[in-house]
């Protein structure tokens, strides 16, 4: 293991680790400083090594395939809620690159020992696991590790490695490559979309364990210190994050989305959920709430610390979070808190993504329902609202048994087995999380056009539209909703790259980030080349989804979403209107008329 | 990884380590402390473990053999030369139960981490190694390791794991399973007959790392204390320990055994050598030597460091030790120090055995001087005396590259697959060492009934026989021989299970160790129950070969021992007149006329 660099880089330690899992080797390289300029950290940084190092047709599960751990110029410090990290690799559920971020402890003890970034190359013959003791690294045997669930596997770690190390890892739907499976990182977090989980399993990769004892360092630490000041204040000011959050985690969105009709129920075919009052943040917080829990250096703590006791089932754990109470509950039709947090438990035990399994069992259970999928074939009855079925298929699927196995591929390829590929709800063959994008103009743009598939943390059009944040703004109209769309992407993209968590972003704005950004690494960002560096990063990904085969006739929704209308509640007759807004977003973005970036849009980002 | 136990064991720390290379888990168990207390530690209480848990007929590269390593109660407290280890298995190259054991640093760490012993059981799925830090227990990746030679192997591991770390490790030969890979520590130091390293090969095993910073708690300070002054002063007081092994090491011995006339040359052929003043220990002193090196607390200092430079080789080590010297040398009819040295790195590097290797050779060269063995086998002309041919022979050997396979099998396959089993040098399939058993009928008598095949180590009667010590004995007399060679036997087997070196028996008796055992356990050894310990250690050895099917009918010699008279030199005319020990031998052990030990002798010896 060689020396830190002598590199000038402030900020960034200018460090990355290079694991070959075929060759069973650790090597440290210098971070490349043009491109830590031009993209940051994080997701964009991330990307720029992947697209440059790995060609965009591998198929996801090959040792061609790499997977990326990346920390922002800004995890690790204090500063807002910066404590997070990115995984980057290919998705085997979308084909699109996946960018999967968490909080928690694990991403600033990377940037501790000394480390931006890991890139994970090849595939081990075998269950390894990477041990990170400050510039000590290896990779250690796993074989007793495989098989266990996330928790257990950390505690196994914590155990015979260093009990004061950070930990992600995959559980066994990881291992048996569930197209959805997770990375777990510090027990209840989750680098949860797009399969990032199935990547790393398919590179015989367990787990990734972290004990750094360094520091990190920013360029000016009085301008750094003062745009902290001005972060906490501004957080403390927002009611989200200073008061709706805290209070009730993001389950406070269940009763708010549902009041406003767009709280998708039995698989998109409702929009407001009878059941909702009783498996809301309010519910939530009165039967099976512990206590908060904050992420590192996080002063909005929107974690919730929870326990089934007093329930039908048993287990402690943390969430669950709006989209899982939404894709586990109102999705199904499913009315039983203490089921669905169960269910929360087992895919974070397993380690699968909680909104893609489902909602993956929703389509099922519309499947069933229209008799496109029999009893036997599922191996039990199935109907809407069948709480304990829910629960079992859960755990079918993250231990891909029975049914579970198709039921792990996802709803696109569940619903196209049953050639009913119209009822998956899904965009890019991702699922859509818990706001229906007929209630929302803005957001079923943001939905068609997203990176990775359905999404709503890649440009969150929920926070003008429904919350008021930074301003209100009419969700059914479509006019402006392609400039909000692409702000709200490119602005993302810097957040994500920065190390940032989102929800800091419901107080903080652009002038805050610059703030922080130039600060940390003593590089001149504006607003303004923040802002397109956000852009540079959001064409950096589709220029990449377009040479893996995403055609841009993927920018589109399901047909539900397009033709048939919201049957009732507060927004009854409501489609989403995506042809009244794409056009001005490609034009926007800068690409041709049939969504591919122009060659000069390109040269002006620097990426062509 | 549990606490460490709260017995009541002093001495021993009453823990031992199980690792189920299968299922990749590593735990504590506390150790069987009758067992302790009958079979003292080390060589003893591995062995009871090992026959205990062990079928005497399992494949010795089969997941069912175990690998035992074992310190003594002894081992890493200061008092004389208390840094030794002991390996227990089933050898691969004589079936018999293996024990090589080895000085340096690694068997007193383990102590230090606070281990007695470590048992391996199964078979890895790929290759890792085992990291001990105290209490801290993990198997480790070696993907990156495998194919290693073993000094880069352990500097590999001492950057990625600890810097302060002690290493055993197997080289590629033991990798590939040679029949005699040996297991080497500390670099230099080897575990080297018998093959243990394959056996270590063949679990996927590649090494195993250890740092402790515990200390080892004897029962008695001011009584440890008073038993190491004295043994200080024997050594001091004996002129091999205080002046023949500091000033020369080891190869001291080859002007000596040489003019005493029973150093065995051109495989056993002759026995003097008329080159053995150019690779004696003067000689090595003279030309590559370059300072001494002790083991851990050791006052005698015999180790040698050398390089080649100046010479047509290269390289730096340590060694050649006598026997290397010889097997390598006069075994060959080699008269270059210089090629002998090299080739004593390449086995060190490569980790095999340079007595079997050499003598190997030497078998190999005798069956091409007959025409039993063609240059088109070989691939190389072969003759006595071709320095070149054996170095690179000794590369193919430990690589098992072309004719090295079948040298990688020992000589005794090696000569039998061309027909003639005689002209192998063996007892038990395994090699003799340095010394012509036609010119010392102890050595001959314990040769012959040595548990692990020939063997200098389990019963060094040149030390009466040449040396004068304890007292002179002729050599050429059988009568009182058998009485000799079973106290020497029984006392050696005290010593390995103590955790001493054998050289610190040139100065220290029986008395000096019961004092010295006594005071570490708190147990009281008396001179007689020690002798009786080693006398059950040595029938338990027995009983597992027979269960084996080592048959007493292998108590013997070559014929070429028996029956050929050495033709010239001081010696001449003289045969190994084993009958005339044998039957005595088996009255004094208790067994019967047919050398099977009786009901009444294993009772009386707890083994019944």
């Amino acid at each position: 293991m060689k020396k830190r660099h002598g590199n000038d880089m402030k900020g960034w330690h200018g460090r990355l680790l290079r694991v070959d899992l075929t060759a069973g080797t650790c090597s440290v390289e210098e971070l490349n400083q043009t491109w830590a300029h031009k993209f940051l950290g994080g997701r964009g940084l991330a990307t720029k090594y992947f697209v440059e190092e790995v060609d965009a047709e591998v198929d996801p599960f090959s040792p061609e395939n790499k997977l990326i751990m990346a920390a922002g110029p800004l995890t690790g410090t204090y500063g807002a809620a910066n404590g997070r990290y990115m995984v980057i690799t290919k998705s085997p559920l979308t084909g699109t690159i996946a960018c999967s971020n968490s909080g928690g402890y694990f991403p600033s003890e990377l940037r501790y020992a000394g480390f931006d970034m890991i890139i994970f190359e090849g595939k081990s013959e075998y269950p390894v696991y990477l041990q990170i003791h400050n510039d000590k690294v290896q990779l250690a045997a796993a074989l007793h590790l495989w098989g266990k669930p996330t928790q257990d596997t950390e505690d196994t770690i914590l155990g015979e490695f260093h009990g004061d190390a950070k930990v992600a890892c995959i559980g066994p739907a990881g291992e048996k490559m569930v197209n959805f499976a997770a990375i777990m990182n510090d027990k209840h977090r989750a680098a949860g979309r797009s399969g990032v989980g199935a990547v790393m399993g398919s590179k015989n990769l367990k787990a990734v364990a972290i004990r750094g004892t360094g520091g990190v360092k920013v360029a000016d630490n009085t301008a750094y210190r003062n745009a902290s000041m001005e972060a906490y204040g501004l957080l403390k000011q927002n009611p989200v994050s200073s008061e709706g959050l805290p209070a009730l985690g993001t389950p406070v969105l269940v009763n708010i989305i549902n009041q406003f009709g767009a709280l998708p129920t039995r698989n998109f075919q409702e929009d407001t959920f009878e059941g909702a009052e009783a498996i809301s943040g309010e519910s939530l917080a009165a039967n099976y709430l512990k206590r908060n829990k904050s992420c590192m250096g996080c002063i909005i703590g929107c974690g919730r610390v929870s326990g089934l006791k007093g329930s039908r089932f048993s287990g402690d754990g943390e969430g669950p979070e709006y989209e899982s109470i939404w894709a586990l509950g109102a999705s199904c039709g499913v009315d039983d808190l203490a089921a669905i947090t169960k269910a929360n438990y087992i895919c974070n035990e397993y380690g699968i993504d909680p909104i893609t399994a489902g909602a993956t069992i929703a389509c099922a259970m519309e499947l069933a329902e229209k008799g496109l999928l029999s009893e036997e074939e599922i191996g039990m009855p199935l109907q809407f609202g069948d709480a304990d079925a829910m629960v079992k298929l859960i755990e079918m699927t993250a231990k891909r048994e029975g049914f579970g196995e198709k039921l792990g591929l996802g709803s696109y390829r569940l619903a196209d087995s049953f050639g009913a590929p119209e009822l998956s709800m899904t965009v890019k063959k991702q699922e859509f999380p818990a706001y229906d994008g007929r209630g929302m103009q803005g957001m079923a743009l943001n939905y068609a056009t997203s990176n990775r598939g359905a999404c709503h943390v890649r440009g969150y059009l929920v926070s003008p539209e429904i919350l008021g944040l930074p301003e209100k703004i009419n969700p059914q109209e479509t006019a402006g909703k392609a400039t909000w769309a692409k702000i709200f992407q490119d602005f993302t993209a810097v957040v994500d790259s920065a190390g940032v968590c989102l929800f800091t972003t419901f107080a903080l704005g652009v002038p805050q980030f610059s703030a922080f950004c130039t600060a940390a690494t003593g590089v001149d960002y504006t607003d303004e080349t923040l802002l397109e560096l956000g852009d540079r990063i959001y064409n950096l990904e589709r220029v990449f989804n377009l040479k893996a085969g995403i055609d841009p006739s993927q920018d589109t929704l399901p047909k539900r979403l397009l033709n048939d209308p919201i049957g009732a509640g507060p927004l009854k007759g409501e489609v989403a209107r995506l042809d009244q807004m794409l056009p001005e977003y490609y034009q926007l973005r800068g690409w041709d008329e049939g969504g591919i970036p122009t060659d000069e849009k390109l040269k002006e980002l620097g990426l062509a």
